[in-house]
């Protein structure tokens, strides 16, 4: 069995809708469908889920709300007609609607909730109705059924009951249609993911219905092993494994949240990352472990730029045992996250993405480890970029190392940062941002050009 | 001012006492001299102090204490008798042992220190004497006059006021001998410094006076660019900042102690280290800063086996704030230093010594890492050197990184880990200790070897 997921592009007009049903039709596998709100259809085009906050805002604020809400209706009455649907499916949609606006708007997050998620429910609903309208034998399934969630205030997980009351959804005849994006909690509340989205739905059921193979379908043919905006043409990734995938979404490589994958990781179920415009296209897979061998060491190359550096330094500090663990409690007093600790005998920096320092946070850190740890030379620097290579053949491949810090060194970049030896898998190297596409082109170049035999 | 500190070998004979002597007598800025008790004339001659040990043991267990203390005056009697001097100094000499003999054992360890301490003791009293002997006005200073140390349990250290007491020794006329290793507690005791031994005291002393150099008298020319126990004729060091030697010292660059050179570095007064068997070498200035420029971006490389890693790894481990600090908790409960944490998103390694770990510590630290933090995979793996490449010429040296790597990558070794950016002075390399020295040789020739132009 099949779990197939499909993003917003892929569902966001009557045509994109009509390759998904193929896509469905050509594999009698494909039983369980989790579908996004309708997406942007061009460039400046404004996403349904857009519109529905909108909506909600309206509603919040006694503004415009009829308006507003035929904004979100015609967006679906567009893809019915076009689908050959009759009114039925608007009315439901515009009823379904204005039962959200008008519900309890006491906890201003649920209804804005409630509202976003009508977007991939009332999806679901058209998609499960046209795939019957073209002889496709299929059923939406709400979250309700079983897509049990935690209570706020801690953001939104499914728990372990969920998988085992959605088991039963292999066991269907038809084809499910699910909208991804939230579940409800014990009680009833409606709750989005706030990370994952509907990627998260879909691993979900892959997980709980065991699935052979998690298809998730989005408007690229592959997973790139460097940014397309960076590297010119770059090679697509036909395979990778879930080390990998995780490595590299470290910095910038976001195909999916960190936590996506993470239920199906846990049993080893395969993801494929299709194109919906070109399904015959192999994709990119995510395996627990590599099928085929590569020829090459390297499967990817991600950079991110936004890292600091804080930089602390006290004589004899290799003797001191607690000083890293107390450094580390005064950076977690902050709720600030760090990425790596590279250190020398007397002093350590701590390696942060900026977007979680404030100045005023920054200087109550430093006059911490002055005061606290009698440290001699606290500061902070800021402009850094990491730029991570990834891959499990990197593994005892000797040299390695070598070519990478070869091929920077070519361009005159200066590395600030070089972190490797834990996961054996990746290496990375911290840079100033200004020079980062640089390298991650020098990178690509080293570990990616065709060799050319004359 | 000069405070000059020699060694064992520096004052183990007659003849090396002369040297000593003439040493002093060459620059009337050498005002206190610290010594240490006389250590091997030849290859397997027998320590003053090893024979200290050995009597204190006999007196301990009523042994042949009387043989044991003759065994010590006859080494100090053979001296005196070389160097000319009459029967007082030997007759002080046995006093002062038996004394120490018959006091008070109730305390083991204080017990031992004492006889220990005499080694210093004694010799101070017989140069002094000895200079006063041939003209050259000096006298004997006992730690009791100013070196005041803390109480047992914590391990000796000397209390802020010891520089404040030692300062007035700066306007003495006469030289000053001193012994060093050993201090006196506010109430008498006496207690010698388990770490760095006489070098300390001669740090404590340059820094009571603030000496404008403190020499540091041994049986080298200078401190070497690499072990020349494993790199043939390695160059010697003409400078070398106080954070180069604090890299260097990190793994097998055993020149001082870590803790013995504190007191100079705070004040930032240069040390000199200097051979006494040829005075006329320059040796090796240890410097807060560099005052020639060097026209390599390497000061040193040195190698240490013995480190372990634990491997941590557990997915989201990078969305996890605390996971780093729990970890270090654990390991620290241990009492273990750790010296490196190389991490990748979803795994940390922490580099130890293994001499602080056994079997039993390592299965508790596992367990409470599983069970704790609920980590996917723990394991040690032993058999690690750490090769360190120190120079303050580093910093912004683009290249460097590629050059390292390139020259271990020939060799056909493996890079287990690689560590740079915190010091900006110091780049590590993780290898399997069976590699060890020949990526330090191979290390060598790339940042020491002579270019050839032909």
């Amino acid at each position: 069995m099949i779990v197939c997921k499909f993003g917003g592009t892929s569902v966001a007009s009557a045509e994109q809708i009509k390759k998904v049903a193929n896509i469905v039709k050509s594999n009698p596998e494909r039983k369980i469908i989790v579908v996004s709100a309708p997406g942007k259809r061009y460039g400046d085009d404004i996403k349904v889920t857009d519109l529905l906050i909108d909506l909600a805002n309206a509603a919040l604020k006694n503004g415009d709300v009829e308006g507003k809400l035929q904004n979100v209706v015609n967006r679906y009455k567009t893809i019915a007609d076009d689908l050959g649907l009759d009114q039925s499916i608007s009315n439901i949609i515009t009823q379904d609607l204005r039962e959200r606006v008008d519900s309890d708007k006491s906890n201003v997050d649920l209804f804005v909730d409630s509202l976003k998620a009508s977007g991939e429910d009332n999806n679901a609903k058209l998609i499960a109705a046209y795939f019957n309208s073209i002889g496709l034998s299929a059923k939406y399934v709400s979250p309700q059924e079983g897509l049990v969630v935690n209570n706020p205030p801690e953001r939104t997980v499914a728990l372990p009951e969920a998988f085992e009351n959605l088991n039963k959804m292999k066991n269907n005849e038809e084809i499910i249609v699910f909208p991804g994006f939230f579940g409800y909690t014990k009680e009833g509340t409606l709750r989005t993911f706030d990370r994952g989205g509907s990627d998260i739905t879909g691993s979900i059921l892959a997980a709980a219905v065991k699935a052979d193979l998690y298809e998730n379908f989005t408007d690229v043919d592959c997973v790139f092993t460097a940014n397309p905006k960076v590297v010119k043409d770059p090679v697509g990734i036909e395979e990778i494994t879930y080390r990998e995938m995780r490595e590299l979404s470290y910095s910038g490589f976001s195909v999916f949240h960190d936590e996506a994958l993470m239920p199906v990781f846990k049993l080893g179920i395969p993801v494929n990352i299709k194109n919906t415009n070109n399904p015959s296209a192999p994709g990119t897979k995510i395996l627990p472990a590599r099928t085929t061998s590569s020829s090459r060491p390297v499967t990817g190359i991600s950079a991110d730029s936004g890292f600091s550096t804080l930089y602390v330094s006290k004589y004899l500090m290799n003797r001191e045992i607690g000083f890293g663990r107390k450094l580390l409690h005064i950076i977690e007093d902050e709720h600030i996250s760090y990425d790596h600790t590279p250190s020398g005998v007397d002093d350590i920096s701590v390696i942060i993405r900026s977007n979680q320092i404030t100045p005023e946070a920054e200087e109550r850190i430093v006059k911490r480890i002055k005061e606290e740890l009698h440290a001699d030379d606290v500061y902070f620097r800021h402009g850094f970029s990491m730029i991570v290579i990834v891959g499990e053949g990197m593994r005892n491949n000797t040299g390695l190392a070598a070519r990478a810090a070869s091929a920077i060194s070519k361009t005159g970049s200066n590395i600030e940062m070089i972190n490797q030896g834990s996961s054996e898998v990746s290496l990375v190297f911290g840079v100033l941002s200004d020079v980062e596409n640089e390298v991650l082109t020098a990178l690509y170049g080293e570990f990616f050009t065709p060799i050319t035999v004359y």
